[in-house]
């Protein structure tokens, strides 16, 4: 590709309202613009690299065994009704209604689909397991959308539904489908992790997230110093620890603390170190528990674990905090002031809070404080739990070494569904016995947008972005200068084009008149790895210079021997 | 592929609701299944066809120098407020509300936000001509969708649109897309031909509409049969006969006709023939017209071209016949009775009906007809104008030969813009002259769902499909005769599927416990072109069974030759 035939309306400034990082060099490299609120279309450079991000992870479903389908973006109400997400799923889900005032949802994902393709079209064990996916347009109305491409209303994903007679049968699939999605991100060239994630509130036994690596993720991974453990922060697990809770050292003592409302004030009005602190939290209580609170306490460095907690029997789901008048009914006091003492109704400490001794408190009593209380003693809780998020150097619950945290954008989700949305659509089919039997189902998800986007955020530098050659728009970039006005320059530039051309490269030639400083910008800017500049001066000894975009220096090669050259540094 | 691994859902029974040909086999074929009226998920033998369409059109575009895009399949209501269709689209554009109740469409064409992407990132005519496309999903809110995915509500369709500072650049590029559509459908194997097409409101001067030729066709294409004119039915003209009209040689007589309320009773009662009879069509003015009415007037066995009426000024557009009253106050008879003598209102006959004398008409008085009827002698007429359909027969308005009809399924349609859009929504740019010039536009459209249906309905027997080669789900079936039972069987069977597959064919290997009927049956109704059959037979004397789809008897081949032999049958 010529720049000249080309559409690629870099941009200088960046613009306002692009926050990240990829977002701003996405619209700056001429990728993408913006339509409407969470609406982008793909300018030619940027939907190069999604279709090259799509033709990988379609190569690797296929080599999986998974098939392709396509489902359509309109889905009728009525298989959302009978799966129930037509009431459950909020208001992220867009309803429409069609000329004959029909309702209709624009799918944000396609479960419901292709169970009643599979309910309809098999019915027998002999014609599973099954793994069928597409790559294909979902719409989820997001609040606020934002980051560009990163959390749009509409983007590309890749989304595959299992289905299976066994529960070892899903096993292996989910096992399938991990290896290829390590093959997809190896071969997109990012540093990535697969992470243990929660399964919500589907339960079974499998869910991994996959998350490229990258400072501005949105998300805390959890890794452990030691061993190949990798969690997301809602699933991995805070130990107890191993120490016996100390024997009480102090009496307990009520403190006037009028002025301390939150830990951070207690700590440093009162000296009391962080550590010897716990929280109080009152939560609305599950149905199935006799109290309509319950109280969650967590060490006063720690923090609430939402997912964790609203797996706890007692607790409801969704997680909802109480309201103040509600506290004060029953506790006595408001949220500054709360604790284990007199408590009345189920309180859960987390296992580090059952371990603590001399601690300080609330008085369930507007400005007061207990310190030095201790368990039993003092007070009771109804039974310890896992509730906390980790910290850097907790034990890792692998067993080995410590925990540390990154960074992490979540561009593929696999998970195994269990009978869920069988029983809910009446999908069975005959097992071996002639008997019906629900469909144990898997569902493995890639944000295929997300994924450009992401390996922006970590490929990138102050001049621009930095492509993976897998997925560059364009792996080589050509740069004449002054061609215009030296005709060994134009002709050497034009062979070169055509050889690497010939040679299955995308190439970008800058045939634009313009300095060189411009050009350079530009190919820095999009992003192209590889860089050969043609020039009167290095001609003039029978050479060009290379340089990737990652920087070092740039080095000259023989113009005879650059096309070898390349071949040995680009992968395609 | 193996059978024993895919999901290939065969019916044995056509559908009740599936009308045409297309619709029935890829039911049957296990191609689609229907969702909800006018939505079909592709399942995977159906999805292979459609990304082979799709990739063969994505090459022939990129060939062409156009750039691929996306763009949202969601736009909002803004841009077509300023397009002026929000208002005009009917009720096929499909509206909607996001959470914040701001209006959006879904997609069933995208010059708005092309045009809106052009005028905010071109400002020189340095930076065009620019031909960008996409493939992409689109929604058309059918009234009554119906034949399957020929006319469905969300489609996959091909659109490109170009953008020009000259009209000539413009008429470069509609031949180059030209080029480019023959290139697509001579790459899809399917017998096609362009013809002229209506520019419709738009004005221009180019319009050409890509039929595949099929006898289920929904439209009439008309060709020469000396010469390479061909052209719809609606854009094909109708020469003024080349005679004079003769001198009048009857009476004009007044004729009580009570029963014949239609030509052909008027004919049938009282002998008259047919091509002595003309019809009047009453329509409503356009606002530049002095009269409420307009007459039109063609021979009786002639019909009026809704789309030629429409285009002459004094005919509202789009054509509106009038009501019976209004008719009935006008012209003090009603609808078969009506014709030119005495008539108050603007009449422009058609130009056979200029030639015509001593002819048969309404009298505008209920129950009686003039016989007879001469011009200029008994009636005038505002003036003639070519308004009817072509027949067979018709001389080619190219001057060479005469005119036959064939049935086509338009797929594809090439359109000079002009301004229209780029002028409502003030798309300009710097011209030479450094003035702002609003840019010419193009679009060209390909119905790539829609080439899958029309494959199958030129391309059948009564067994099922018959793809060509480039598009077949398969290429190449692989059917073992009771391979369980026999080992030399599997093994060759093995063998060749490797090897084949190794070649880079699309092999189907029907791995199936079931007889050589079920298996012969079902790759026969699926359609794979080439065929062959592995059994102990056969391969007792080293042989195994070749066939192609489309008949003639089979042939034997050594086991050792075949891989070579189908290197020369099969194109891929």
């Amino acid at each position: 590709m010529r720049t000249s035939q080309y559409f690629l309306p870099t941009l200088k400034e960046t613009p306002a309202d692009a926050v990240v990082i990829s977002h701003q060099l996405m619209l700056r490299a001429g990728m993408i613009r913006k339509l409407a609120s969470g609406l982008y279309s793909w300018l030619p450079a940027g939907k190069r690299v999604l279709n090259k991000v799509e033709n990988i992870v379609r190569e690797e479903m296929d080599r999986s065994g998974a098939l392709e389908t396509t489902m359509p973006v309109s889905q009728p109400a009525e298989i959302w009704q009978e799966s129930g997400r037509w009431v459950e799923y909020g208001p992220e889900l867009l309803r429409f209604q069609d000329r004959h005032n029909r309702d209709f949802v624009m799918g944000p994902t396609h479960e419901e689909v292709i169970t009643d393709i599979v309910r309809n079209d098999i019915s027998s064990y002999k014609q599973l397991p099954l793994n069928m996916y597409q790559i294909q347009t979902k719409f989820r109305d997001e609040r606020r959308p934002r980051f560009g491409v990163m959390r749009s209303r509409e983007f590309l994903m890749k989304d595959a539904y299992s289905f299976h007679i066994e529960a070892e049968s899903l096993v292996n699939e989910y096992q399938n489908m991990h290896d290829t999605y390590c093959r997809i991100f190896d071969r997109l060239g990012l540093d990535y992790r697969p992470v243990e994630a929660d399964n919500g509130s589907i339960g079974g036994t499998g869910s991994q997230e996959f998350h490229v690596l990258a400072d501005s993720g949105e998300d805390d991974i959890v890794f452990s110093d030691s061993s190949d453990y990798a969690a997301n922060m809602e699933k991995a697990e805070a130990l107890a620890p191993a120490d016996n809770r100390p024997a009480p050292s102090e009496e307990m003592t009520r403190v006037p603390t009028p002025n301390a409302k939150t830990i951070a004030e207690l700590v440093e009005q009162h000296g009391l170190p962080i550590e010897k602190t716990v929280k109080t939290l009152i939560v609305k209580a599950s149905e199935e528990c006799e109290a309509d609170l319950v109280a969650l306490m967590v060490r006063g460095d720690h923090e609430l674990n939402e997912i964790k907690a609203e797996h706890l029997p007692e607790v409801a789901a969704p997680l909802e905090m109480a309201a103040e008048e509600e506290i004060r009914a029953v506790m006595g006091a408001g949220c500054g002031s709360l604790g284990p003492v007199g408590m009345t109704i189920p309180c859960i400490v987390d296992r580090t809070v059952a371990k603590m001794a001399d601690f300080g408190a609330g008085a369930n009593s507007d400005g007061e404080h207990f310190f030095g209380v201790n368990w039993e003693r003092d007070a009771t809780y109804t039974r310890e739990a896992d509730i906390r998020n980790v910290v850097e150097g907790d034990p890792s619950p692998c067993g080995n070494g410590k925990l540390f945290i990154k960074r992490g954008i979540e561009v593929g989700h696999i998970f195994q569904l269990g009978k869920k949305y069988s029983e809910a659509m009446n999908a069975t089919v005959l097992n071996q016995s002639g008997k019906d039997a629900a469909l144990f189902m898997g569902c493995y998800g890639i944000g295929v947008t997300r994924v450009v986007a992401s390996a922006i955020e970590q490929n990138h530098d102050d001049r621009g972005i930095i492509w993976p050659d897998a997925i560059a728009p364009f792996q080589i970039a050509l740069v004449p200068l002054k061609m215009e006005k030296s005709e060994v320059v134009r002709k050497t530039s034009e062979k070169l084009y055509a050889e690497l051309t010939a040679a299955g490269y995308d190439v970008l030639m800058d045939d634009r008149k313009a300095s060189p400083g411009v050009k350079f910008a530009d190919m820095e800017l999009v992003g192209i790895p590889h860089r050969i500049v043609i020039s009167d001066r290095s001609l003039s000894e029978g050479n060009v210079e290379y340089k990737h975009r990652r920087g070092g220096d740039a080095e000259t090669f023989p113009v005879d021997s650059i096309v070898a050259e390349l071949k040995q540094k680009v992968t395609i």
